[in-house]
């Protein structure tokens, strides 16, 4: 085997680094952690990229997958951080980029029945790790919830539009990283309501009702998550952003605030 | 250029003829015609494919790619059903299949200011031709809509949950097809309200106090739809799906009717 | 709890009766049985629905995800094919109607260093039931594959295009069904060559080689599949659709065969 | 109408400016300046969005429609840059932000029989406009080619793999724009061979030996056009990234290169 010619260790001579070079869409079975059960088995689609000096022709792909294929599946946030300084030694590099993204379970109560359903979240970590330096970690998380309008409701004589809007909730932490139920929970209770899996007619006369006494609009939405994740001191930067799959109309209504909590620069 | 090898005309021996063969996924600017303008100008997706007897090898893929551009774009219902007919001739075919899908928009006024705003539409040409028989032609649109949940409204203090719902409605013609803008005025109508691009104040008082007054359920919202569909005697077949978006959930509600209206099958 | 008006069992007067009305775009985590393994830990998608008597204004959705938790997640082939007829008596229903998709995973060695890598497939469960019938089982997968193009072959000096394709095969059982294994084998075997998540550079050097001595056009590869689904007694029903995405070209080169094999109509 | 409740323009307390809000994911048909033809007709999908202060409760969101709507779909480079500028005045913003995709359309002949086929590229323009500054205009363009692997080829006895490749290519100027037109060719030029919609035999014998003649890994593809984008004196920023859709993998290989070229920040 050895006489194959390894056409990407070449010299190159073009005098240009390339910033990123990896895989993209690697699909793969992995277990995070979860506050009440432990562990919770899904499935994560993963990229991972290194930069490539000037010097060199290409990476060795492979590598990637090899690296990948080592952690046997176990991606949490702890174990995760440490997978770009993985590729660093693996791959001779000096910068590494890992996004690691898939759909995070939470088995959760009707508000009145108390009858329990599986609602699905969509998790992304977003890890950055720089030879000598800390590694940066961006822990983004998908979050669906009803909100009602405030201004259909003033105007109206019975009830208001509410639809299903999405929060696209990224931060960064000061030291530990939390739990994403809890992150879940801070994003939900800036809603107007919570949304379920499974509901009884009980449920559903709670849900509407809560909604109505709560609305928000997009603006009053990311607002709300805003001054909550600054009321906790573990944040260093956030952004968060809503998009209200409005019932009155095919397109979106969208609001973010992004914000640097820390003192010095992330 | 005659040596060139011509794999695909070899004889195969397999005896196994294909149902279809041809292209997927061609992006293609086209014209249709508009009841408004007469016609407007509009981006289809398009897929062409044609049987291939058990003898040949394979098909000639650019004679696809030939016949769509020899349309020039013209692409309405008019043009369209004659199209499978030229693929017939030009790869020595028995049967041929098109489809065609495109967003249809139309300049829609909000129901208090009158204000003039876009809305788009989903539509869809599926066309098969026989060597010798009558042309199929189905004609497929997708039409945002609001819908109000009855149940929710009958227990709710105040208001009812609501949300975007996509209706796909897809016809058969007794005889010459009518106007794709009459079949989204037949869908909405079985709505707790249309969708709208452009709502001033009034406006959007006048779709919340419409929406409520008008609740269906998913299936309310299907049968609606299917009963105003067999009042006209111009359907041979229809099949209309509806999903809701809810507000309260993250998934779906889901109906579904299709019904052969023709005497004899199509 | 008794007084909350139940407005679905109303009488419903329209003589409309409905084909399906249910749940959609549920995600689920689940287990599926695995050749290798036993068990895989994976993430579905799931629909379910029944049909509606004319009587009757709405169906109950909560009973849906009422049932899909009742599985505890455990929803391989045998217990999928329950499922609709649960449905059945949970819902007071004639017809029911489940789809199930779902990454399925599988360990794949790399042709010459045996280094294992982990692939994903699609797959995809339905199953209808009709109360005193049997049920209808059908089972789906998407496999990539590599195509190397026979007419390039034979027309160029050095080279062929190839790209990757994917191959929807979808089959229904005379009797028990197969493993989704030995499927993802059948179809792999009618390709230019399996794709791979891990090769080094020896295998590299394999699976071009290898994909060039065995050109098929999108042609051959849905005709390969279909002999051999032919050649095995087990299936009662097939369809094989492939799609190329080529690589010289910005759409997808597409053929479809399918067949009814069993003597009575399924 | 005058009595009905503007809730938006109520006074906010909670301190809480936002960056951006408005409405997204409208459809509209525009036309775009063309070389060939002047103009042509195509959809875009559109995003509009302003900074709100903090003591407003809420932006008018019926006004971002209106905005778009005066433009009456004709939304080239050199009017979609003034566009952020009238949401300013019109909203009472200080900072507007556009982003508008849309499908482009170029008529390409085949390489040896000049037959003419109609080519697809993804394009979006991201303008930023801020009070009292230069409005900041990014042009991006989505260009599909052909990769031929370098690696495959030296340890291969015939041929190599090759596949579809997507390039995302992204500039900002230092004066005017650029033709989307010269952009593509740019591009394409950095790839073992361009893609076309309509080739016959002659054409696939030249691609395929021009490919082979041409080979690329993905680092090559983006060194390749970061070197012909810095050989141009019109950029003041680039950023390209390519993804291959590897015909022997499930995953993508990915590389990005993105370089500042201007004396000052942009």
């Amino acid at each position: 085997m050895q006489d194959l010619k390894d056409t990407q260790s070449e010299l190159d001579t073009r005098q240009m680094p390339i910033d990123r070079v990896g895989v993209k869409g690697l699909k793969y079975p992995i277990v995070v952690r979860d506050k009440a059960h432990r562990s919770q088995a899904t499935v994560a689609t993963v990229a991972l990229a290194v930069d490539l000096p000037q010097e060199y022709k290409g990476t060795h792909m492979s590598r990637f997958v090899e690296a990948l294929q080592e952690e046997k599946g176990r991606l949490d946030v702890h174990s995760a951080v440490v997978l770009p300084g993985k590729l660093l030694s693996r791959l001779n590099a000096q910068r590494a980029h890992v996004e690691i993204e898939f759909p995070f379970f939470r088995s959760k109560k009707a508000p009145v029945t108390g009858m329990v359903g599986m609602m699905d979240y969509e998790a992304r970590f977003m890890i950055d790790a720089c030879a000598g330096r800390k590694v940066d970690f961006m822990l983004t998380i998908r979050v669906p919830v009803t909100t009602l309008c405030p201004c259909s409701k003033a105007m109206s004589e019975h009830g208001a539009h509410n639809q299903r809007g999405i929060v696209t909730y990224s931060v960064r932490f000061k030291g530990e990283a939390v739990w994403i139920e809890d992150l879940i929970d801070l994003v939900e209770s800036g809603a107007s309501c919570p949304v379920y899996s499974l509901l009884k007619r009980p449920d559903e006369k709670w849900v509407t009702d809560h909604a109505y006494n709560n609305p928000v609009f997009v603006e009053d939405l990311v607002r709300n998550i805003a001054i909550r994740t600054e009321n906790h001191d573990v944040f260093s930067w956030y952004r968060v952003e809503a998009e209200n799959f409005e019932s009155i109309h095919n397109h979106q209504a969208y609001a973010m605030i992004e914000r640097n909590l820390a003192r010095e620069t992330v």
